[in-house]
């Protein structure tokens, strides 16, 4: 695992903008997928809680601000390109805006 | 979990390229993020190998087309929003272009 500087995080790839996913680190199972400026990202660094972009709200929002469900961040990755971010989360709270545990509760029928 | 059509998917809200999520089925862990238009992911849907839509080829691809390590898609599940997708694969083979098993290799430091 090679370490890298928030500097080195292609963030103009993406026009300012990158995909989060979040990991439980116990249960691995993957809660949700949201996105990340520098800012946001800078946050979670700084404050170990999950901090995000609301692509639709335009505007910076940490997780459980308003639910309470906040994500403490275990660790920060990033991928290959430094353009995704993988933050690993220790809560057993809903992840999921509609109370479920995971976001990812749709299946793709035929 | 729900079951979702293809139409159902909301690529709109994406400019028509949602992220997707791979993971792998038995060790859970989070192998790389890529993206996939509608064609991409009806490929991967109807022959059960990853596709996805390379953002900067600007073309379809399929997982292990040049390496061969092509990724089987156990299930293919979408998140609340219908504008994320996770696969999940049956593949012990390295997901990373670099030869790792996970891109998500880098570790953002303080």
């Amino acid at each position: 695992m090679e370490s890298k500087s928030l500097k080195s995080v292609n963030f103009e790839k993406r026009n300012g903008i990158i995909p989060v996913v979040v990991q439980d680190h116990k249960t691995k199972e993957v809660l949700m997928l949201a996105y990340a400026n520098q800012e946001a990202l800078k946050k979670t660094n700084v404050t170990g809680n999950a901090w995000f972009w609301s692509t639709s709200k335009g505007k910076l929002w940490m997780k459980g601000e308003e639910s309470g469900n906040i994500q403490p961040v275990r660790e920060i990755r990033m991928d290959c390109d430094l353009d995704a971010v993988l933050y690993i989360v220790e809560s057993d709270r809903p992840a999921c805006h509609t109370g479920q545990r995971s976001c990812f509760h749709h299946m793709l029928a035929d």
